[in-house]
């Protein structure tokens, strides 16, 4: 454990010195900090404050230190009583009540603390009173020239350096790997859910963002911020309503260098009604946001299942240059619903060659159908399969494989020969497969290769794709 | 074992003397055959012949033999090496290579048995030559009075009996206990998931059938037969195209005693022409069963998990009997989604009433948000949800319960307080949760409320429920 700590700590270090040669903005500080404090530290493990700490100390490769109202030391280390006693902090995490945040925060500017993050709720969600509690903290960060992140809000996780400043304990939630999306998140449920997900699906993650009430730091600035971020190459974004006007112009910036996908809550009356007694923000006209990300290039999802999809398929797989898709399948009927949603997004199934049909039907049995879908029926087992896919690829831009574990003669095996010619072409390749067995589609996903539980949802998700693809190349850029 | 298998043939021949009295339909006798012949037996465990044998062996209460070439005993069952040897048959599975069927059909007819099932594919699907052998094989049964089932199919799946002479193996999928829902399909590997699905799901299964190619019994006949069937409540229905002209007329009347729920394969170009090569069927004008599917209170699904969806809200809840829906959530932008789809299916989200705000405000703490969506907020534990649950059913017609399993406070015991409600009010509930613990799923399933893993999925198995109440209603007759 040590080990591992020192030498994380070394890497930072060292990407901490690269840093500095650049000057990093203020927001680039949440994420670069190696010093950090947790104020309202709780003896409770149950308790947010707690929860935090216990996360930090337990994985950030940087320093950490807490403040507590008693000096009974938690989880073996010493904490402070007063934020005046902990010296060159750079990162303040805020855990306590809506009422005392304000007195806290003003201790962070007194100490030259630049940057704090507002975990607690109680704010301008619950009406007036909270309104005006936000205002007083608006003020504080103005005198003391401090950006705050929140507040009612989960924070912060970057996996490389083990920054994680949520409640989320590791117990309960199977947190990502280090790797290139960006969650960006107005709700901190739905934050919590999307990195959940995104573990389970072994999809790496280069920032998780929650910025609830964002009374200072914007989702604006945020976007901004991981357009330029390295480490980012597509941006996933959960909003219900946007404050800045350089909004829409970042927005369109963002997007031709990068791929964002996004989902917005509060489309309808209700909904908006919903979403300004939970971040307090106005839901804005929809149909002006929709507009707008269709001419921006943006991929939006119709709802979280969706969103979950397109981030697998854009965080695994290159983009298709064409809209050919090839479906291999060993159930006719998946492959008749399959071909109804191709036909639906555009994308074209286009019959196989005379040479592809001379090829294999000198190696296939006599049953099975050299159409598209190419149906290998129900008796196909891992080699069927490798021999089709490894001739299909060679016409088609994308492929749909179809498998259904449920049948008796296909075994794991398939998924190391299914990745052995993945890895080799370079095109997209993603799978629909059901059923009450998870552990091989957990091989499928451990191999890069994102497995969708419908056909529906697999050549949705190629669909998007190609989208994008569509749209970066009449800019006549490349993603 | 033994006792079991016993115990329920007891049953199984009590329930055949009840039979007995009326007289069972041709269509009836497939389900309530007591002695089955299975044609084709195989010595290799993976082959389609033995998994069929192997499963009516270890399940089914009524006598099973087999037909092989050899005579070595299979599963220690001697077998007989023609079917002429078989007697007092009255059920055929054929599990032949297609250029033998009509042989030994042709037997089966000679000892008198009058319904076959036949597994094997191999026909109209591949083509002229195999359309020749279909209407060879339809001579056949007219001769001596068979009505056969297939080709093509997986059979049928009788979980009161163990009637199983489907080739899938219990240790690959997860086969439904019985139940209220009948399957039918015309798709195999859709049955196959359907069946795998909702075993999963705790959800009970009257009868499976899986119909194929179709040549002799169809499905309108399938329909009409599962219209009478005393066992079945929800009938569950993919298909790709219709034969019958009765058809119509058919569906009208048994959708007004039974809920149906259908999904459509082959509803653009290119799906009908991939399920021409599939089951070998015209897929048809899709506008004209879209427009059936609503005058006679057919559910139409969109999509697969659409379809599963739906069942399992069908299989498990009342119908609501008003449009009034609470939402009580701990995570306010998964309630801002819900709020969304509810606007957007027209379900209302009526404010609470005084009375209710009063009464939840004296015990709930201040930063609970009393309105719709009710916001327990993050903090919730599961007294928390049954305090609230417990007003609200007194004034809503159904209820979605939102609930992160990954917020620190709330622990399993939820499960038993919300079902403990929800068997007293007879309205229905569900839940919308997801993450990657699986296991506070099952328990709410098992206790017989739906888990949706997304908000829009909740909502729209309620507004099914609801689409069903009105459509009864105006009809007169409750379902």
């Amino acid at each position: 454990m040590n080990e591992i700590f020192s030498k994380g700590r070394e890497r930072y270090l060292l990407k901490n010195k690269e840093v500095e040669k650049g000057c990093p903005s203020m927001i680039e500080r949440f994420f670069e900090a190696r010093n950090v404090v947790v104020i309202g530290v709780s003896h409770n493990p149950k308790k947010v404050g707690h929860v935090i700490f216990r996360n930090l100390v337990r994985k950030f490769v940087g320093r950490v230190c807490g403040v507590n109202q008693g000096t009974k030391p938690i989880l073996g280390r010493k904490l402070y009583t007063s934020i005046a006693d902990a010296k060159n902090v750079e990162l303040a995490v805020v855990a306590v009540k809506a009422e005392k945040v304000p007195k806290v925060v003003e201790g962070c500017g007194k100490v030259g603390i630049k940057n704090v993050i507002v975990i607690s709720g109680g704010f301008s969600e619950l009406g007036e009173e909270g309104k005006k509690l936000e205002q007083e903290l608006l003020k504080i960060c103005k005198k003391h020239g401090i950006r705050l992140l929140g507040p009612n809000t989960l924070g912060i996780y970057v996996p490389k350096y083990g920054l994680d400043t949520t409640f989320l304990s590791d117990e309960k939630i199977c947190k990502p790997r280090h790797g290139k999306v960006a969650i960006l998140t107005q709700s901190g449920a739905i934050g919590c859910l999307l990195l959940d997900m995104l573990g389970k699906a072994n999809v790496g993650v280069s920032k998780f963002i929650s910025y609830g009430n964002a009374i200072d730091v914007n989702a604006t600035e945020l976007l901004e911020f991981l357009g330029k971020d390295k480490d980012t190459g597509v941006i996933v974004w959960f909003f219900e309503g946007v404050k800045s006007r350089r909004f829409a112009e970042v927005l369109q910036e963002v997007s031709k260098k990068k791929s964002i996908i996004v989902l917005k809550g509060g489309k309808t009356k209700e909904g908006s009604r919903a979403a300004s007694s939970h971040t307090a923000s106005m839901a804005g006209d929809y149909e002006l946001f929709r507009a707008m990300f269709k001419q921006y290039g943006v991929l939006e999802a119709e709802n979280l299942e969706e969103l979950l999809d397109y981030v697998k398929a854009f965080a695994t797989q290159p983009l298709p240059t064409g809209r050919k898709v090839c479906i291999l399948t060993d159930a006719g009927g998946f492959g008749v619903l399959a071909s109804d949603v191709c036909q639906k997004l555009g994308l074209e199934l286009k019959l196989p060659s005379k040479r592809l049909i001379e090829k294999l039907s000198k190696v296939m049995p006599r049953h099975i159908v050299l159409s598209n879908p190419l149906d290998v029926t129900g008796d196909a087992d891992a080699e069927r399969y490798e021999t089709c896919l490894k001739e299909v690829v060679k016409e088609y831009d994308a492929i749909l494989l179809i498998m259904l574990f449920q049948l008796p003669m296909l075994g794991y095996e398939v998924v190391e020969r299914v990745a052995r010619v993945w890895r080799k072409v370079k095109k997209p390749i993603v799978i629909c497969s059901h059923g009450s067995r998870q552990e091989v589609f957990q091989k499928f996903e451990a191999c890069g290769i994102p497995v969708y539980p419908s056909p529906e949802r697999a050549v949705k998700a190629l669909a998007a794709l190609y989208q994008r693809f569509e749209f970066v190349s009449s800019k006549g850029k490349i993603c």
